[in-house]
Parts: C-alpha cells; sequence; structure tokens
C-alpha cells in the first residue's frame, strides 16, 4: 500500500507542511494572538523549512463581529502584511475561506495585490457548487488553492465519489482528507486516502490531510496518509487546537526526512511562546469529552458545552451522547 | 497484512486487556497510591471488563529502600490480599519482576498461596537466560507468565530473532513486543508484530503489546498490533506512565468491539480519582523532552532529569540530546 518513493529513510519531495497554528488554535482563543506571537511563529515557520503558514479565516465581517475575535479571523491584507512585509521568504502565505462564511468576492483581492498564496477553501459535502464557485474565483484571481470536505465520516461512499470527481474537474489544485471529528482509526483514514488519490491522481490533482486528535491519532493518520501518497499535511505547533488539537508540527517535523526540515526553531517558539501561552489560561490537548465525541463520530459542539459549564461528570456526559448517537 | 477474524466492526474474542496503570503509573509517583485509589481502580476495572489488572513490581527489599517507595513497587501478597481479598471475578491479577532486580525465589510464593496470576518478567535482550530461568521458576509454581523483552529498538534483528527463538522453547505463555522508548512507527510496529508472531505461532505462543506514548503514537501502534494478530494489548487508565504515558485504556476500550468492554467503569474513575491526582501535582502525558528522546530512540533518563531541574529550554535540550546521539 506504500506509494513509490516514500520509505522510512529517505524523502518524498512533493510533501508540503502547511502550518495551521493561528487558525486552529484561533478556536482555542477566539483569535486573539499577540502580534509578537504571530511574528515569532512566522520566523519559526520560515527556519523549521514549513512550507505554508495558515493565518486565519477570511470571515465575513458582516456575518462576524470584528470586536469579538481578533484579527485573524479575517485576515485583512494588511494586517498579514504588517507581520510579513511582501514575504519575500520560501514560504507561501494562506488563509481559509469557508463557504457561505466568507464574503469572498468583495474580501479576497487580486493576488497580485496580496501577500496571500493559497486560499483553503472549507465546504460540507452538500455545498461542493458553492465551494467550486469560490475554487474558480480565485484560480481567476491568481491564487493556489486547496480544498478542504468537512465531516466526511458522516457522509456515504457515493456521496464522498462525487464530490471528489466535481472537486477533480474544477482549478483545485489539493483535495484534503478531514477527519473533523477525529473519529478515524487508521486503517479507516488509509483507505480514505486511497480512495481520494484514486481521484485525485486521474486528474492530476493533489491530496492533502488534515486530522484531529481526539483519540490521540493525529500524528499517526498524517504518517499513513503519508506512506499512501498524501503530500500536504496540515500541523500545528504543540497540536494547538480546539479541544484535543492536532497533528503536533514538532513531531511531524521530527519524523520528515528531507533535510529542508529542522525543529530546533519550533522547540525554541514552544519554550518562549507556547509555554506562556498555556500559562496565561488557554487550553488545549487530550481531554476526555472531546475524546467521547470523537469515539462516536459527533461533531465537539457538545463537548464545547460541556467544557464552558465546567463539569467533570464524564459518565453522564457519555450516556448523554448515546442518548443522542 | 490483517490477521484472519480481525475486522473493526466484529471483534477477536482472544484479545485480552491488561491495566498497568499502578505500575506503569507507580513510576511518576514512586508507588505512593492510597488504598482508596487502588481499590477504587480494582473494581473499576472488573465492571469495564479488564482481563488483568498489575499491581506493581516484584522488587527486591535488598536493592531497594521500602521506605522510599510505596507498597505497590514490592506488591507483597498480603498487600494485594487487602485489595482483592480472594479475587472471585473474571479479572487476573499480575505482577511484574525485572530480571536482576527481584528475589523471585523467595518473594514469589506458589501459586496456591498466592492471589497473583499471571507473573510478567521484564528482561533486557541481553539477560534472556535469566529471565527463562524466572519463567521456568514461576511456571514451576503455578503462575501463567509473560515475558517482555525490552529496548528492542536498540537491538538488531538476528539478536531479536534468537530471543524470540529461545523463549518461545521456555514455558512462557505470551511474549511482550515493547517500544520502551516511545520511539517506533507503527509501520514499524507492525513489522516486528509479524515477526513475533510468526515464530510466536509456531511454538503456540501468543504475542502482547506494550506502548509509550513519547510520539501520541502508543494507542495507534497498540491497534496496528492488534490488526496483526497480537492479544495482549497494555493500557493504563488516561495514559498514566513516565513522561508521556502509556495507551489510555478509555480509549483502547473504546475501540474495542468486544462487549464485555465497557467504558463508562473508566470514565467513573478519571472523575473521582484521576482529576484529583492531577490536582495534586502528579504530571505525567505528552511532554517535549520525553518527545525528543523517543525521536532519537533514547533512554528517557535524560528527560527525567531535565523536568526534574525544571529546565525548560527544549532546544539546548535537543541539541544536547544531538551531541551524544
Amino acid at each position: 500500500m506504500r506509494a513509490e518513493g516514500r520509505t522510512l529513510m529517505s524523502y518524498a519531495p512533493d510533501i508540503k507542511v502547511l502550518d495551521c497554528t493561528l487558525r486552529d488554535g484561533g478556536l482555542v482563543n477566539d483569535f486573539f494572538f499577540t502580534d509578537e506571537f504571530v511574528k515569532a511563529l512566522y520566523h519559526a515557520n520560515i527556519r523549521a523549512g514549513v512550507d505554508y503558514m495558515e493565518f486565519g479565516y477570511k470571515a465575513s465581517k458582516e456575518l462576524f463581529d470584528v470586536n469579538k475575535f481578533g484579527k485573524w479571523k479575517f485576515c485583512n491584507d494588511k494586517d498579514i502584511r504588517e507581520i510579513v512585509g511582501d514575504n519575500k521568504t520560501d514560504m507561501k502565505i494562506s488563509v481559509m475561506a469557508d463557504v457561505g462564511r466568507c464574503d469572498f468576492k468583495k474580501d479576497i483581492l487580486n493576488k497580485k495585490d496580496s501577500p496571500i498564496d493559497l486560499i483553503r477553501i472549507a465546504t460540507y459535502i452538500n455545498t461542493i457548487p458553492a465551494a467550486i464557485e469560490m475554487i474558480e474565483d480565485c484560480t481567476k484571481k491568481g491564487y493556489e488553492t486547496t480544498v478542504n470536505i468537512m465531516a466526511i465520516s458522516k457522509s456515504n461512499e457515493e456521496d464522498i465519489n462525487a464530490a471528489l470527481e466535481l472537486l477533480c474537474k474544477s482549478s483545485v489544485g489539493t483535495i484534503y482528507l478531514v477527519d473533523s471529528y477525529g473519529s478515524l482509526y487508521p486503517e479507516q483514514v488509509g483507505s480514505l486516502a486511497q480512495r481520494y488519490l484514486e481521484v485525485a491522481n486521474k486528474y492530476g490533482k493533489r491530496v492533502g490531510i488534515h486530522a484531529h486528535n481526539n483519540q490521540q491519532l493525529a500524528f499517526a493518520n498524517t504518517i499513513e496518509s503519508v506512506i499512501r501518497g498524501v503530500c500536504y499535511l496540515d500541523a500545528t505547533v504543540s497540536g494547538m487546537g480546539r479541544g484535543c488539537g492536532n497533528c503536533p508540527s514538532e513531531i511531524l517535523l521530527g519524523f520528515l526526512k528531507n533535510p529542508k526540515y529542522n525543529i530546533n526553531p519550533l522547540l525554541q517558539f514552544i519554550e518562549n511562546h507556547i509555554i506562556p501561552l498555556r500559562e496565561s489560561g488557554v487550553v488545549w490537548g487530550y481531554d476526555i469529552p472531546y475524546l467521547l465525541t470523537g469515539i462516536l463520530n459527533q461533531h465537539p459542539k457538545t463537548a464545547i458545552q460541556f467544557e464552558k459549564e465546567q463539569r467533570k461528570d464524564y459518565n453522564n456526559f457519555y450516556l448523554e451522547l448515546l442518548d443522542n448517537f
């Protein structure tokens, strides 16, 4: 099942690491990162050899109150530019735009006027045509694009196949396999990756992986995908992300053998910025309520509510989840 | 590579779950568990369907000062009996005995006089004959036995094969694949499991897995082993164990499909006993220094020292580890 050229000793030059600490981590602290944190992360990622850094969402300012969130929920081009200048580096800049939650026509400028390189479009499986409209708009404006099909662990095979065919006929560059609920086991991720790759290879597209750590499988699922031939890999520093978080970039870069990758800058960033962030009360990592929504393949909204109420009665919570299975 | 009868939907009746919370967790708090904790864990494990509960080590009282450790480092039969009585349950009791660190002839009584069912013998690859002497002594006394070959990630293939052949010719029941340093990736665990199983099947022995979580792979490596046909699975509640800890039993039991397993009692135990234990200052879980010794396939002693000195300079620590690679 190993894709050609994938071994534990050598490396696959097509692999790209995408740091989404600000975006997935922003879900933990409503995107209130200090500029110092963001700048330090930007420079750490460059030195670590990270290929893309995602700054956050391009969320609609009509749908979301700009006063209730930090600026990285909206990712104004000028805010990114204040961190990266003209970004004269090998690392590319990405933002995520959710179908139905952004004003892409207005808020996404032409690439030639923007520091952003890649627009990542997130969609549910029932809004693929809307995603394709966004993909084509972004392509026309000059961007690279990826598409993340969310919540596929709730979708059936026929729908996934249809979605892949539709998307592969668009101008999108990379299609992401997303384990939204952290419910998938490596074996399942492996066969999904295989299916994604079959269609993608037919159309000359690439496949990416975005994993969640509810069952402590984010890294395992990421490397299972790598073995199959998936090449865009999402990670966040120390796994920062909602609930149990994501695939930690320091583990992923410790695994990848391409000499361009280097974990030292990430270690320095963790000691200087992640430890203080945790000490300031920002919480993420392995946690029972998120484990339980993962095991049951459910959206983590109930776990979020459980945490908000500072409940600790895990057993009752599990019984409630089973009631609503 | 899937062993016959292993699917994600059904279950393999030969699978046994062994809870080693007291033993591996004891490395975190020098085995100072309250009787209340131990009793609650015992009852939670029974209700959860756990097959074996390990109470700790049978360590030599001549080599180790009984005043410096809690009683579960020594596991006197009478101390176990105070918790379990005659253990008239379906769950069996185990203890671990390290080659060269126990007085097995004196301290391990005849099975008929003991509440213990299973003696687990831990050995390095260079002390296999001493391990076999212990195995035969324990078999003669009437116990089930397993053997854990430690630190195999530092051993070569030829030595591992020779060790497996020697051990399989002994009276031991189960041979454990142990990822002592948390350095192994699922693919490596998969091929090692395959090798262990080949020899074990030839001699009618079983294979077990004991994983560590340095790279957040303990659960992933455990299920990779299950797929191959490994059937004795070690786990600890909330992954309690030195450094990054072990495979969490609540995740493992959430995965296993045998209806005898039930995570509710473990969830109750976590809310009533693990949360207070953590709040009392006992620390384990994903942590950068242990990640780094895992990535570099090294004994965690340097990470233990780093933590003891309350250092946080991860980057310097990594450079030191590379110096001593």
